[in-house]
């Protein structure tokens, strides 16, 4: 891409006012520094850039996006880079900056007794845990990438995680949120007021907007009190559809304490225990599906829990809900069966090439839904493995669809595999269901969102994205299909 | 107001169309009907309107709006007509119509299993709680006007509650909502996802935005279990200050159980206890300060409620956190502590004249704000008496300043009262509070949030108004102060 001679004396007064304002340590073209953060954490996507900005506070942060406003520079807002679906990855135009929030990772102010803590966007959620524990309290929300992602990215995105059954996805933790918008305004709604009824919440509409209507730089958290007690249960089932059963009756039974329901069929099981040598299965049968579930109780509670999941797996037995289900020994045995859930992931990775996707449709029909749709893309793709694993109780699974045997990675995603999403999202929508539960939209799944989304919400969310950021500067060709394309300027 | 001649062939023409479109019983123009619709319920706002329509669908309600948008003519979205901030009473112009929600009144769908409910917008809350404790579910949001106050209505104004501690308010009650939008759009977010990542949750925005973004015309709600008991606690206390410890206490040792939490000052009790020939004062002493504490449990924790009950109050007493106390004997008694609490209103104002305010602060600071302000006010308008009484739990209380001896009903508030409850808005502005915590702000507030709002997120809110209502037909002058005053046309 050649530059013409007004274009480069534009970008060389950039680059030079932004390293003036953000000095060494917070702006570089340094090809070197840079590229690590060029391509998401899965490979998935490469892209260039001007420069990687790192400034150390909210105040930067605005002057930043005034400079870029000023000179049209299209800007990349990264976390921890952990994302699924290559929204912190810049396009391979170079024209825009990464602005990289990790140097911003100060806890802002904890209040202990009113379970609140307000941080910096980059705070990395690993650090969180860890300081919240301290005092006694948890954050209720985890997930895999806990030791790079940072709050500010997991407030972008809504992550998800094991726990939104029972506590709700990110969204549902965030009480406040500061963020600088296109024109440099910073918005502040940090101070945490529980009820406030003054106008259109746009801390909603930030959140899960993927920066493209904002950058988030900090936010005020709840937090609940730490766990006393666990139970956590492993269930052999005959059918998907008997999960739904047992979810229905784990919900009656144990109510409020039931914090997780998980399901993963008999060849992701034999997957995670053929790929980890540490692996065992919890029952010496195999079944065709299993469900782990976990009741979580905090001091109130924590006398009552042996009893109650004792209680709710007898009378599971009892209604003919479980072919066979056994409790955890001890946190040791609780922590295995929880391994068994958190490696399927790369234990069906390590088999081959496979599709990915992250769907959800309404809780009451996800049972339904997967006893459907697995034979349906078998069916349709000859040779390839359709498995469904997850989240049952959110109505979210990953649904992943291995390749057939002698598929060439790499060439394969791109040809069947790239027919098999596009089936896979058809029938999702068919099922009223979202192509997208908790991972975001990204440039990943954007032309998809154009193709199946309800053009009502599409023309909305096109005229908010025009009245909040006019001249498309924030994270262009992400999350929004624009009808004009996604050019970014 | 004359029109001009090209005015009211306009006029006329709108007039018959929307005749034509909605038929007698969906629009009249008939001035003696429409006038019960044009005067909030508290009587302090009184306009004038071009005609009512009453839709029978959703349909009809975007054809009409299209008709609106083609005529420029606004419209003034009315559900129950017993707002507290005059957002559902027209202008004085006589330019808007009536869009009475009212006619749209059926439950649509109801999944028992799944506790979810999709009911029309014009559903009134008291047929809603009835319907689904007949399949012994419950919604857990209630309040005074619960006879009149429509679903749709209640969203706009994200309504609150004494239930919010512990069940949030109306917002996170409902998992979809339908709405038209202003160019006719229908936007369906009905289809209850538990997770769904697909951009902006455009949702949350219309959710709160007293009909200024979109029509509401129906939603999907989550429901709860039936309860199965309820513990009704009533404490007396020498401060407020001792109420926000009781308050911690009772987080502590009631978890999840802790469902409302009330404060109210010796002056209110005292004021029912005149007022109501009925009521009762709980324990023999007057304290300076009361607290109502609720504790609920539905089947899963029935039976362990009274021991908690009981051993909230024992560790309250041993811990010195209350002067005296007592639990409700059966749930007449229970009955008529919430009635000591639900008749302060009605109680202060048979008094005499008094301006009301419904306010926040973060919670841990609301009792000292309380401590605070009161004294203040008292003071620099003397003769008053300032009362603050209500959702401590919540941070929100309603305070409520009652006129000198001798004030003029009528022409006290617009002159004296005006300028508290400017002091009182002052206040809580400087405590990061807000000027309206749950009842909105409709035309009552709109000025005193153009002066005390961050301008900011006023500027965002103008934008996000702008781009989703062009031409500002969707209820004009309320909610959004822009800039260019509140003519609606």
């Amino acid at each position: 891409m050649l530059a013409t001679r007004e274009t480069m004396s534009t970008t060389d007064e950039f680059l030079s006012a932004a390293s003036s304002l953000l000095g060494d340590r917070g702006f570089t073209t340094d090809a070197e520094l840079i590229e690590p953060w060029l391509t998401d954490w899965r490979g998935r996507f490469t892209g260039h850039a001007l420069g990687m900005a790192s400034p150390a506070s909210t105040q930067e942060v605005a002057d930043l996006v005034k400079l870029c406003a000023a000179h049209g520079v299209p800007i990349v807002p990264q976390g921890g880079n952990s994302g699924m679906s290559g929204g912190a990855t810049p396009d391979d135009t170079g024209k825009a900056i990464v602005l990289s929030l990790r140097r911003m990772d100060k806890v802002r102010s904890f209040d202990v007794v009113a379970r609140q803590i307000t941080c910096d966007a980059g705070l990395i959620l690993q650090t969180l845990h860890d300081t919240v524990e301290a005092e006694r309290l948890r954050f209720p929300l985890t997930l895999g990438g806990k030791g790079s992602a940072t709050i500010g990215g997991l407030i972008s995105t809504n992550a998800g995680g094991t726990q939104v059954l029972r506590h709700g996805s990110m969204r549902a933790q965030v009480l406040g949120i500061e963020a600088v918008m296109a024109d440099g305004t910073v918005f502040d709604s940090l101070r945490p007021l529980k009820k406030d009824n003054r106008g259109f919440d746009l801390k909603q509409l930030l959140i899960g907007s993927e920066g493209t209507l904002g950058i988030v730089t900090a936010a005020t958290l709840r937090l609940l009190p730490a766990l006393a007690d666990r139970a956590v249960l492993w269930a052999g089932l005959g059918d998907i559809r008997d999960a739904r059963k047992l979810l229905l009756h784990a919900e009656r039974v144990a109510g409020d304490a039931l914090e997780g329901f998980e399901v993963m069929p008999r060849h992701s099981l034999e997957a995670v225990l053929a790929h980890s040598a540490n692996a065992r299965a919890p029952l010496q049968d195999h079944h065709e599906w299993n469900a782990l579930i976990e009741l979580t109780a905090d001091a109130s509670g924590a006398d009552a829990l042996p009893a109650l999941a004792q209680s709710l797996l007898e009378s599971a037995f009892e209604e003919g809900l479980v072919a066979d289900a056994t409790i955890a020994r001890n946190e040791a045995q609780a922590e295995e069966f929880w391994m068994l859930r958190d490696e399927i992931a790369p234990a069906e990775r390590a088999i081959g090439p496979a599709m990915q996707h992250d769907i959800s449709v309404p809780v009451p029909d996800m049972a339904e839904f997967v006893a459907d749709a697995v034979p349906k893309v078998e069916k349709a793709f000859p040779g390839t493995t359709a498995v469904a694993f997850g989240h049952l109780g959110d109505g979210n699974v990953h649904f992943h669809v291995l390749a057939p045997e002698g598929a060439v990675p790499g060439k394969w995603e791109l040809g069947e595999g790239k027919a098999i999403s596009a089936f896979v999202h058809d029938e999702v929508t068919a099922w009223n269901g979202s192509i997208s539960a908790e991972h975001g939209i990204g440039q990943l799944k954007r032309d998809e969102l154009a193709r199946l989304g309800d053009p009502a919400q599409l023309g909305i969310m096109r005229q908010v994205k025009r009245a909040l950021d006019p001249a498309g500067l924030l994270n262009p060709g992400k999350l929004v299909p624009l009808e004009t394309g996604t050019e970014p300027l």
